[in-house]
């Protein structure tokens, strides 16, 4: 299992900041971006609460980084398998790796990112999961909005 | 010519755009974000103003679009070529048609859209690229950084 101690909190903190979306009536995706065991910022969707259709979870929480020089000793944490817009910026940034709690309820980016050669974690995190299941049940259109079918 | 009096307008949009970053001290790197002759929302790179990453021209302009529940009919006029960022949220927003002023200075994901079935127009706009050129060669590393190189 190539998950360490480190890489289960900053999954926890992913699952926390998606919580944290759902609780402000946001959607449950969040994301957290660590060089180490060392936390550069964490950030959730802000769809709903900013209007902002760019502000995935794990674009939320670049954007909170600020300006890094470089990204290739970072992991990025997020409770929901990258989209595209998500995915294309991973590769941008050069994110040399990245922790995935949940592939279940969307997913398909991975082959894309490892073909960029980053090394892509399925963490398969029940909570994060069972959130996201819920969240589409009862919210379809906001989720085919977020995913813009 | 693919280029209609409208598509000639927001292209001189795109490029004020990126011209008031440079005045602002930012990357001049704009973009307008139309449906047919109907602008939705303009922007600009804001790596340097407000010290976010994920703010290219592109993202900064359909950020300030807001919520679309469909970018079907619309088409993203650029000053510069997308990086792997702005071109993955292209194909994830599902936006069929991209115009770009400058692939001299910056390119490579024009096939990455085509593949996805968009079609992209090199407007080959002169101001753009000689604005970007001039740029690039006073601030290397502000450019290298944007880029993630």
């Amino acid at each position: 299992m190539p998950l360490s101690p480190t890489d289960l909190g900053f999954i926890e903190l992913s699952f926390e900041e998606a919580k944290r979306s759902l609780e402000q009536g946001g959607l449950p995706i969040g994301s957290a971006l660590a060089r180490g065991a060392t936390l550069i910022a964490s950030g959730h969707n802000q769809r709903v609460q900013q209007g902002d259709p760019i502000a995935h979870g794990e674009m939320d929480c670049l954007r909170k980084a600020g300006r890094q020089l470089t990204y290739r000793n970072t992991t990025l944490y997020t409770s929901l398998s990258p989209c595209m817009m998500c995915a294309g910026t991973i590769v941008q940034f050069k994110i040399p790796r990245v922790v995935i709690n949940d592939t279940i309820n969307f997913g398909g980016n991975e082959a894309f990112l490892r073909s960029h050669g980053i090394e892509v974690i399925d963490a398969a995190h029940a909570p994060s999961i069972d959130q996201m299941r819920t969240f589409i049940a009862a919210n379809p259109a906001l989720w085919n909005e977020d995913i813009m079918e």
